[in-house]
């Protein structure tokens, strides 16, 4: 049996890496989730980085480049966080430039440590799901967070996979934020948007105007991409 | 209105960390349930360092010594962190040092941030509760956790005492540790021994034959102490 576990921050992470370990990164609202879309649309790439200076400096080469800080675009950036952004026909078969917040630092956290770096949101939840269980190897969940602390989305959504992990019969959890995450997610999972109503990261978005990403970012397995981190390059 | 926050690590606790804020420390299995009990059998002080080395140079001054790590008692030792071990008529009047894997460093990384520092378990939850309300501050209840990982029995101890402070009608929350809590405390109220069955560190303490210790820790409101950190010594 393998081993599924959930790391609440970053900052936690040393305590949770193994190099053989599949690593599962997640920011749901909203750079995982943007991802996977930009794959669904078509994305031929798309490469994390965790500074401003180095998106410039790709997009200096000709990258389509993506940036977001404290939930708004970066000045001069095509793109923001908003999966919604990704959705147009000129992203299909271009490389991306991203940088986020927490979620790109939080996978370039994560490949300091781990061979195997793949991105989830609820958007191709199942399809994750599935290509998880076929790895036969122990998996753990990053959470980003909102800077470097724990936030309710990201477990939430640690919770959903988790009890696909173990309803496979693969998977063990002996991992106290594991079955936390997993009290989460039975608490929410009838009404998501609802549960998540007094989220910390849910107001701050409410408050840029931006509940239309936000009920995007929940709904799930609109698309069975899952983006994995190769060299540096996130790709199908 | 004060706020309520949770922090689910020491690791984490930079974030949370300000001078005018009461810092709960709570390490439930068993460090802090142990302090209490000292104070309820009468010690003056409990003086909490972070090494064996720092504990023995206090015990060679004569000072009654604790020392646990990875839950057993530090060879030459008088206690560990059974609180049993403190329900003597020797510690009556006497100062104890005491170092622990988990609780006693985070009680040091608290104050290294915050002047007022208050020691939480369920055997004093109700007068930690009392007097918290009465301090009319903000508040970080601050989980010692595993090694720096979360743990299960101190979310659940950080969910009962917040949903004390909510009722109190004195504190908000708009944390998502403190939420998240709140749930492992709902989901676990019933019956927290059971709940608890499947956590990682009481499955440890199981293998270590201390189930007497974990039924112990869990029992509520057996005392009215309150230990206070006062120029590095826990004092009533």
């Amino acid at each position: 049996m393998n081993k599924v576990e959930v790391c609440f921050s970053p900052t936690l992470f040393q305590h949770f890496a193994r190099k053989d370990t599949v690593v599962v990164v997640v920011d749901i609202f909203r750079a995982t989730s943007a991802i996977v879309t930009a794959f669904q649309y078509g994305a031929k790439a798309v490469i994390p980085v965790s500074t401003i200076k180095e998106a410039r400096e790709f997009q200096a080469k000709g990258f389509l480049a993506g940036g977001e800080r404290n939930g708004e675009v970066v000045d001069g950036f095509a793109f923001g966080n908003s999966p919604f952004s990704y959705m147009n026909g000129g992203i299909a078969g271009r490389e991306i430039v991203l940088t986020t917040t927490n979620g790109t630092r939080a996978i370039n956290i994560a490949a300091k440590h781990s061979d195997s770096i793949v991105i989830g949101s609820f958007l191709n939840l199942g399809a994750l799901a599935r290509w998880t269980v076929l790895q036969d190897r122990d998996v753990v969940i990053l959470c980003a967070g909102w800077k470097d602390r724990f936030n309710m989305e990201d477990s939430l959504f640690a919770g959903a996979l988790t009890n696909l992990l173990l309803i496979s019969g693969k998977f063990i959890s002996d991992c106290d934020s594991a079955n936390a995450s997993c009290l989460v997610y039975r608490s929410a999972r009838r009404n998501p948007l609802r549960f998540l109503s007094s989220c910390s990261h849910r107001k701050r978005l409410a408050h840029l105007h931006l509940e239309k990403d936000v009920e995007y970012c929940l709904r799930t397995d609109l698309t069975d991409a899952v983006p994995l981190l190769k060299e540096g390059r996130l790709v199908l």
